[in-house]
């Protein structure tokens, strides 16, 4: 079950540049960075409501969000929802017809466990699934 | 002040394709449609945590929805962010150097009062800021 969106994923070229961006004309507080080695990306968090903001900086060219940017240019990315139960969101998409990413979560930002559905089986949109211990 | 994230617009083909795919894959319930003649789509929303989703469909060509979707396919269209005072956070982001493409509120959806910023100055994100006298 998809209990709410954790974070809104923007591709974005520099965290230096975009994070005042936001703190200036959003009025977002930044609540963290970290670099996901798994997907080749420093991320910094804002929050709003119950959910986040979280900027996406690739850390090497082969990285998925640097291949986007080539394509598409900074923007939206990757919409994150959170799942109580993320192998079941994931078998009940799969069963549907979706297209896994990942058939299995990888790790992601904060400790979480995420998976991709692939955006040709979502209508365009790059669509995550996540779950972890602790809520961020 | 942005309070939370009203509504992520989505660019569909079809709504009538589209609901279904929502309710079955996400496991989200419709919880309206409405035609915004404003912008030339009809709607389809949903509701997930504190916010939701909004699916577009262009009633017409020269809606923004169907040129958005002309150049980049269906996908995320919008991120809108909930204002309690919406002439105070344009005129902020104006002064921060934002284009904006509505200086004054126009109608929306549910009633609202809604206007864009220009995903040319914020970094490839179109951007709404909404307001209303209820919240939906």
């Amino acid at each position: 079950m998809l209990k709410k969106i954790d974070h809104l994923g923007i591709a974005v070229k520099s965290l230096e540049e975009m994070i005042p961006f936001y703190e200036k004309v959003m009025g977002m507080k930044c609540v963290g960075t970290e670099e996901v080695e798994s997907q080749k990306v420093k991320t910094a968090f804002f929050e709003i409501g119950d959910t986040h903001i979280e900027l996406l900086e690739p850390t090497s060219e082969d990285s998925a969000v640097a291949k986007f940017m080539a394509k598409n240019g900074e923007g939206i990315h990757h919409i994150a929802y959170y799942s109580e139960d993320i192998e079941a969101d994931l078998a009940k998409a799969k069963a549907e017809g979706c297209r896994l990413i990942h058939e299995t979560p990888i790790p992601g930002a904060h400790g979480k466990k995420v998976a991709f559905l692939h955006p040709k089986s979502t209508h365009g949109v790059l669509t995550e699934f996540c779950t972890c211990g602790e809520e961020h």
